[in-house]
């Protein structure tokens, strides 16, 4: 299974060498996008940039990129984008602008449920656009706000926007970052010396010794960061409801985060624990489908005490391969990223662990492969309810005719998967393994209770929602 | 002399080509800008576009880039700039945008001398600058501007416009192009079968057979090209007095375009004729210095009878060659451009022959060159007057205290070349050879008499001049 | 730990996508070299070939090239290089050149331990030399052998060649596939419909389906593939006593490769189980070092009955990352490839497994981030005995002064890795795990007991060994 | 017309920035071959390089290059190739190998007639070639010659090679320049301070100051520079019967060179005399087709004193553009090169002066370009005789069947390219205006008179020609 994200943060303000921190920090962010990945920084009033297609090490191949950039502060953004205009480099963030408060660089990670909206009322009032991403309508209601400062003209700003919002932006030698009021996405602050990081996730601090006061920043809570340190602000009152993306916790985190306030590896190992008990099943190995089912393959393995070995071999070295002639060059090129190991499976009944199933064929050719190696039963087991409904809040799920689990039943996915048996966690299950109540996650995409508008409630009419 | 100009341009209306034929079009016109390309193509309401650093050829390098944005309307751009920000990509036009009546592509030859202006009343209002290009300024009046329909906003826009400007715009299907109303800079309009070309120079033009109905756009006229072939408005009254920039049949049009009511390279021609009668000497070879003074100095050995010959050999195959270490590398640099045969001038009076002088170092180390090769006598003749004031119109002069002419006399000048006379042509001679009464040319460089205010107008205080 | 290899080879002969099927098939053998790859191909008498630096998704990213070299045989090597040289285009194989027997191309895997005293010997007989690589010394001697067709030729330049080769050669329409007399390298034969395919380890075949006749081509066979399929020759005479290199099944090859007899993944499996009888200790968890301990920590965990558990997080994205400024810029870059998870080790007595040692400072820093993650007790397991010297046959080693092994005692390694216990697996553990005894491996490494003449053997004298 | 050649020569010996004087020596040698360039340079028994396709400035656009590869003794070259191949990086020169004698580099300008039977036998005697170039026999010649000295090894080799052959090499520190025995090519020697420079053509030496002892390398001779200067030795005893190729002066040499004893653009000034002697017509104006005939076209207008004027205007920014789609492409590309003024030529008599006639299609299209501008006749004049037969000595001419003048008379050719009426320059005309005697030229492209054996001399049986 393969999603997009729409992408990772890294910020610096205070050290020298923050766009080199900015660079390291992103690349700990990798998983979160992969598409492209740009840095901009600031001192004195400009801001010097670079983004580029690619990994971080492909964007930013050239050490002399980063030394003519060089400045203590610095936001850097790696990004997965779903189209063929991601090779666009006018569509790789940060974004930068220029407006009467001076220059202006931002980095999004999220989605705007009301872009399409915001977008055509500032186009009829005479905004320019230069891209064709959501995050630039954020830019345009600045520059409109009529406010010098960026803390005011951001209060006024934000109300306008619905959604999930990660934000790190530069303006007049600050750095700010700010989080949604429902807080879909994570975002983290850290102190190290005088200087202060943001990142999507705190793995990303810990590249570096002496890292302290580490912490969340809160939905609703705008961080803005000076010569004088980190100033607190609250741009929506604190809410009982929020909406914690739990599919960060299951797919998208990296296992050595601690996000939403538990280790996500020892989160995933207690998914297994909990799945070998409502999903037990007789069976020789566990394995995991590596790497997104390596964690809770542990969980089940020592829950159900079947021994964990690896069925497969997976190719780190694969990368942007191309699909050369011939009808069976997309089956080489799957087994070329995951091979079956067949002294390991073969006349074997194995537990397979995986984090999810999105449209299953991915799912079908890795079962495929363990019948091929001669496994003699498959019991497919997966650390999630079954999902069911699309994601607007910065999850690129594929449209519900293309969910597996929106269209058949546990049993028909089994048959069209290909294994004997398939169980997934159960919602009850998935909550009981993570921190805080049921009300504090978004778990839209299983149970499609969302909690904030969604497109769709922008579009009655063809005029604007009212401001 | 190397002067810096701002930009040609060339645009196809209603042939399957267009975008080939823009990119072999501003190739004709490279000697425009040499610095960055761009072509921008329209179908079917949207616009596809490629700009990049460099020539032609290398700018669109790759035959593949042409393909993906064939469209049959389609506008080009070359583009001078004066910066190291000239190879920011951001910086290379056509500019594209989109706002409430759809997308637009942009391409400006010219300088806007309230820019500054303009810029900071939009800021104050909420707009966003993505570029350092006046050219953007357009773009984000017509956005503002409320109409839906190009000509009704481009009606509004235009008079908020001072200095010199030609525009060729894509819109809704549309190719627009419009001119100044004091005719600054060159455009024309042509014919082939159904289609309909427009070009900062009608040499552009010959490429192709069959080409009809050649004539200059107006001051002060925007043709609008659809479907239906081109319609004529008028968004400013005739006016008596123009100013058609005579530099440019001076110095910067092609030798074979038809420019202004008159062929360049015999007015040229008759520049030399003039100029050997002002100022004759007594000599045994004339010679050009190649290529900007080949044309008068053909004038000025038929006028004076002495014979013409080739003093110099300029090397065409030097590009952006560096410098490298050693005392002499700069003069390597100049000899390697241009040498002097020494057979040719050894023992010899010789008569030289230029467009203009501006810093007078070119000329320094050009006469240094005949002096060295054995020239006995060297006798300057310059087919303009003295260039003694910066333009502000779209031609990158250097500042005042950089010009030989508004510091030094004739004689001082004549020293500092190290030349046994000079002679300009005076401007009498100039506007008895162009087509036209004197006010119909903008002779500002030479009698710093500006016809549109300048930059300087515009900066009484900090407010911006009332809209 | 990372040690460089002497590379990967893969070839095809009879299938129209041949070039495609060896671009897949070396991707699968990326593990054995990253450094630059190369294919050749040929039809008619005429030699394509590719080659570039970078993975073989690098140096093939244009699918033009694949094409521009289509034809129904092929070979292909992914390369490992030790210098700064490896960039070098000239340095990437397969080597062309042309010779009285017409074009040819060669591949090589190996070392030749008397290839400085072969190239002396040649340039003294006017031989000219165009790369810096030991297998342009075969061509020289083909070339020179007066044989017209190539076994025979190879007949006569085989015998000359001292130490490890796999050689891989296109020469007239034939596929060559041959292996040095005692066999320390792999390479595998299979046949697929009416093609024939070669390739250093056997996994790289199952990227398809419909492989049979799998086989590994015998220490001193040659292989002769032409349109009628392969015949069998013996370039030397079967040895009781050969070397095949045991360090390919501890370390380089694939898990999922059936190497030197057994499956590799189920070969390290059995060399954590006997690790653990030989070196037990009480503890809480054990973790491998991913990747390289993944499998033996599998039969470690089960043998102790300790339970598995993941210690670190492995950054697969982290490719060529450059140094920044900065005194912990080193720290920086390999805890990012590499990090601890702290809810994991915290408190616990961890069991690290890995497959060697070779400086020691990897060791030492993936334990240290051990104990600041919290872990309370270390004890490092490697499945292999302490690696003393160094290898002239293929793998590049560091020089004596720098294996940890041969300078400190099994307890001075501990201390200086900082582990609190250390555990190698010992020789007689080790060679009861494989297939074969003891005299048919290569163990020279541990008990420098060479099994053919090393360099120094062939430095005696100025002059060249006889012939 | 556009006639490819083999090449520019530059070398230094004795100057710390001996690198960056070949960089610009070869620049003013770029019109002798753009395809591509090459710099070897040497110090302490080492020989850097660099070498690309292209012009010099894009072979060497980045200056870390040039200060990679700086010594003090330095040999360059540029390089015109006549296949696709040319972009081959391995057949561009200086060629570098490594023989007994320590590392060589050899830049070559001129052709071998004797190549193929050389390469015959040398492979028969197990030489390994790695490129295509005949310059690569000199080396493996010098290989073979079982001579450690550079001048013992060459005295063997020199005999051996027939035809055109100006060589630079350097080997253990000296510099070597020779010419072969009938003096086909160009190649000079001058002195300046206490280094030595040798270039193709004696303009290259004009780009510093302090040039002396300006002289011409004798056929024959070889110049050998090292530490104390050069030595100079003769390898061949002089000939009366020389063959200086006089199409370097009709039409490669820059007109600012002193070659074979007489001005380049003088001489040609002279040819125009001479054919407005034998090929007088009345006609309203003299043009050159820029630039190749632009000295002739001088001394055509002075002797007939009809006046000069400029034809044609020439676009020195067209490179390498490519053809578009559209019957008129490659009109269109004519044109965009040089393009008729009309209002010079219309109802016009035009002598129209070149410097020869190759296929006949160039001038055609130029006299088309006339006709359409309105020119009312049209008289073509050549400063050469009909070139009827092929180059095997340097100069890459097309086969015979292309060759116009070989296949029609003049007649037939003035009607095929369209003129009135067509003058050639007579042989008796070429002669009596260069230097010595005809017995000293090569006229074998107008009269078939090889001066030394041909490829077809040595194609006699299967069996190379005896050593």
């Amino acid at each position: 299974m393969k999603l997009g994200h729409e992408c990772g943060l890294f910020g610096v303000h205070g050290d020298p060498e923050a766009v080199a921190m900015v660079y390291h920090g992103l690349q700990v962010l990798q998983h979160r996008g992969q598409e492209g990945a740009g840095i901009a920084s600031t001192w004195g009033g400009v801001i010097r940039h670079h983004a580029a297609p690619g990994l971080v090490t492909q964007a930013f191949s050239d050490p002399a990129v980063l030394e003519r950039i060089r400045n203590p502060i610095a936001i850097g953004h790696v990004r997965y984008a779903t189209t063929g205009g991601s090779l666009d480099p006018t569509n790789v963030q940060p974004l930068l602008a220029r407006f009467a408060g001076g220059p202006v660089a931002l980095a999004h990670n999220g989605d705007l449920t009301n872009k399409a909206a915001l977008r055509a009322e500032l186009e009829a009032a005479g905004a320019l656009f230069q891209s064709t991403m959501d995050s630039e309508t954020v830019l345009h209601l600045l520059a409109r706000s009529g406010e010098t400062e960026v803390e005011q003209g951001l209060r006024r700003v934000l109300p306008r926007l619905e959604g999930a919002y990660c934000l790190l932006m530069l303006v007049s030698g600050k750095l700010v970052a700010l989080r949604d009021p429902l807080g879909f996405r994570p975002l983290y602050l850290a102190r190290r010396g005088r200087a202060w990081m943001v990142a999507s996730e705190d793995a990303a601090f810990h590249l570096w010794d002496g890292i302290e006061d580490v912490r969340e920043i809160e939905p609703g809570e705008m961080v803005v960061i000076d010569e004088r340190g980190p100033t607190s602000l609250r741009f929506a009152a604190p809410r009982a409801r929020i909406a914690r993306c739990i599919f960060e916790t299951i797919y998208f985190a990296r296992p050595d985060s601690h996000l939403f306030g538990r280790n996500v590896h020892l989160t995933r190992v207690a998914f297994g624990h909990r799945l070998a008990r409502e999903h037990p099943v007789p069976a020789d190995i566990v394995s995991a489908v590596p790497d997104s089912g390596n964690s809770a393959s542990i969980g089940y393995s020592r829950e159900s005490g079947i021994p964990l070995d690896r069925a497969f071999i997976k190719n780190h070295y694969v990368g942007r391969t191309f699909i050369t002639p011939g009808q069976e060059a997309r089956q080489v090129k799957v087994r070329m990223k995951l091979a079956a190991v067949r002294e390991v499976v073969e006349g074997k009944r194995v537990v397979v662990v995986d984090d999810s199933i999105i449209r299953g064929t991915t799912s079908s050719s890795r079962i495929a492969a363990l019948r091929q190696a001669g496994a003699r039963e498959v019991h497919l087991r997966i650390s999630c309810p079954p999902t069911r409904h699309p994601c607007f809040f910065g999850i690129d799920f594929p449209t519900p005719d293309e969910l597996i689990a929106a269209n058949m039943s546990v049993e028909e996915t089994a048959r069209f998967v290909g294994a004997d048996t398939l169980g997934y966690l159960s919602e009850e299950g998935l909550v009981a393994c993570v921190e805080g109540a049921r009300d504090t996650w978004c778990l839209a995409c299983f149970d499609g209770d969302y909690p904030a508008p969604t497109p769709g409630d922008f579009l009655s009419g063809d005029s604007p929602p009212p401001a």
